[in-house]
């Protein structure tokens, strides 16, 4: 991901300084590059530790590291006590955030309707390592935590009936390019499916470009897709 | 609708006197009747007559007939003068509800971000006999109202290119039971489809009675889905 | 199965003697039935027991009756040495034979360019009790007869990557009526999707009926939907 | 498409002399070009002009040019007479060519089951200028001539109800690079879905580098798509 965020910036002669493990990050090399911005596409590990010196040097951070979460209290701590701003999301794509919110809205609406199922399918290419895909996992999660009248979900082929407390995903494998999730809310009489598609990784980089953009005119404080796209859709 | 309506209130014991044509609505056969509620599933003219005595009668009133809608506000002034109870609603499909949300969210969380496209499609089974369906119309203003990049609608078959500007939605006619909305928010890199299904008729009557029971536990006023579904998502 | 075919001969005046076990099959009834066509909606074991006096009787067969496939070829020799007349099938949906020809074809027709993989899914409702379902597996095993690159079949949730000789077929369940098999072609360039819907069980139903029917008009001999469909098909 | 084909040859090596209005044909280039095949990717008028040179020049010919078909007996009887070898084909992507195929051997196999409807969608990018597209009329008039219910073809937004005899074929615009078409067989128990997506132009020149590889392998004679997945077809 790094890579192409490097490149798209390259491009649009955005780009300044770039960090890796043969220019490590020190306040004093923050300081001269006059960054606006810092995209930090390295680890949660690596971000941890450097999260202090762009805090020092008065620049806007924009996290794609991941594996960081368990320590979101204290980063958000520490922005706060530097009047920091901050920019966070486990997904960057925009109209991934989107969907995951259709799902909720569903969910909410439709939870009181006993005659309503809910089940869903990811389709990954087959050169995908993992299954279910992170992103599914988080996707049942936010059903189950919508719609009581699920339970559990359960990824693999059922053996035999499943009750109807079990909220049912499929993983299919194939083709080179699919990254697909499509979820249904379906009774006897009606039927809406919710269907996501991401035709490239490009959808990604799109989406840490924008929040570098929107970070701009933010106050201090922390920040997630769900802001910026709340912001966008004011009036 | 209104037969389906009488039919299913027989079948579970709810149904108390039928009024029409033979059997004229007078505020003393509707004080005799000992209803709670009166669901109205006459056309725009008769109910704007009726709506007096109901109201009168202290009876609640779930408005099923249409093509009254210029007189709303008149509508709602009575009711409140009268501390009634009224529910209506355009499309008593409950996940048609749900759906038009999904499409206004997605238009409103979507709209700054130009690389989208949106565009839609209708299919209707072949005994439909107008093009593009009212509902259609209906998500068509939705989305012109909330996605400010389309400033026009096009049902028509494209006479060369389209501009930017242009919202498209066909009408496609085909089969014996299809009654279908599928819209889709378009990028290079990401698409969200959103489709819905009525699978039969049996939707509208779904919804018109747990519009009944909802107005049960409701203090006066005016309610509509919107209302109905919010309460319903409350945790 | 057997009732609804019931129902529907007699709707249509076309019923004669219904046979169970409270009325046995015995020759001297077949023959005083004057019927032309039997619709044996048994079980394997009762229909091999009763074809010899069937045949003896001079009437013309439809087997609904499954889970005697294993003794097909003595079935034909037995037919055959009476010059009988026998239609039979495991599924009797006319779109459900078409469709496992459009596979069967697209299979052969794209065999040879590697760039196409090949998966599925199926969707069946909750009260489902075995999965992957009967006539998902006859797909499956189909794909696996005429597309040489696919060796295997993986029904099962993959851990990890699956291999390029894998056909991976997903198994979803959800909703109260859903019999939905969705097969992909998929090149990076192209992608052809084949998508079947039962909407009811009715669709076993016309297909019986249309066998009786067929069977009218045919020599004695041995037929399936394959023969059926491809005399419909003749100009 | 003219230059996309070269990019491809020449990353595999395999472009010997491009001919252009730079770099007019003639019989001497020809012969000295050495080459084995001539890809023709000008347009129909220059096609039918330079056709009798590669014949003299014993080089095999494949025509991506189109607008000549009016032309296509005399072409063939030409390249008789010279015993040459000739590919053509008015769409190049292999995956179209199956799917031509699915919808007519569907026609074929339920156009004598009166309870199947026929109709379908086409899908394209808002660049595209016309509609419908070409392809989709091609597809309309192969279901016309194999499915007799139908008696002609409405592109045009229904104006009322159609008459079972119609075929309603929609388009749609919207998006940056969809090319889709979408065709139903439904009855009102069952319906198949067959539904294609060209994902880039990558896939007409894959097909066009295909068709000259086969040609290779073959005797004299007058070559399209059908023969060439139908040799690949065989066992």
């Amino acid at each position: 991901m790094g890579q192409a965020v490097i490149d798209s910036l390259t491009q649009s002669n955005q780009l300044g300084e770039v960090f890796n493990s043969q220019n490590e990050v020190t306040l004093e090399k923050l300081i001269n590059s006059h960054a606006k911005t810092i995209i930090d596409c390295s680890i949660g590990e690596v971000f941890l530790k450097n999260l202090p010196l762009y805090l020092q040097a008065k620049q806007k951070v924009v996290v794609v590291a991941t594996a960081w979460y368990d320590h979101l209290d204290e980063v958000k701590k520490l922005v706060d006590e530097h009047q920091g701003t901050l920019f966070w999301a486990d997904n960057y794509s925009i109209s991934m955030m989107v969907y995951k919110r259709l799902i909720e809205i569903s969910c909410q609406m439709l939870k009181n309707n006993p005659e309503f199922d809910v089940y869903g399918l990811e389709l990954h290419h087959t050169a995908k390592k993992d299954a279910p895909a992170g992103t599914t996992k988080q996707i049942g999660q936010l059903i189950l935590n919508n719609f009581p009248a699920k339970k559990e979900i359960l990824y693999d082929l059922p053996q035999g009936q499943i009750t109807p407390e079990t909220l049912h995903i499929a993983s299919l494998r194939g083709g080179t390019d699919n990254i697909v999730h499509d979820f249904y809310f379906d009774s006897p009489d009606e039927l809406i499916e919710i269907k996501h598609s991401a035709k490239s990784r490009k959808a990604f980089v799109t989406g840490i470009l924008k929040a570098t953009e929107f970070l701009n005119n933010q106050k201090p404080g922390v920040y997630t897709l769900k802001e910026m796209l709340a912001v966008k859709a004011a009036p």
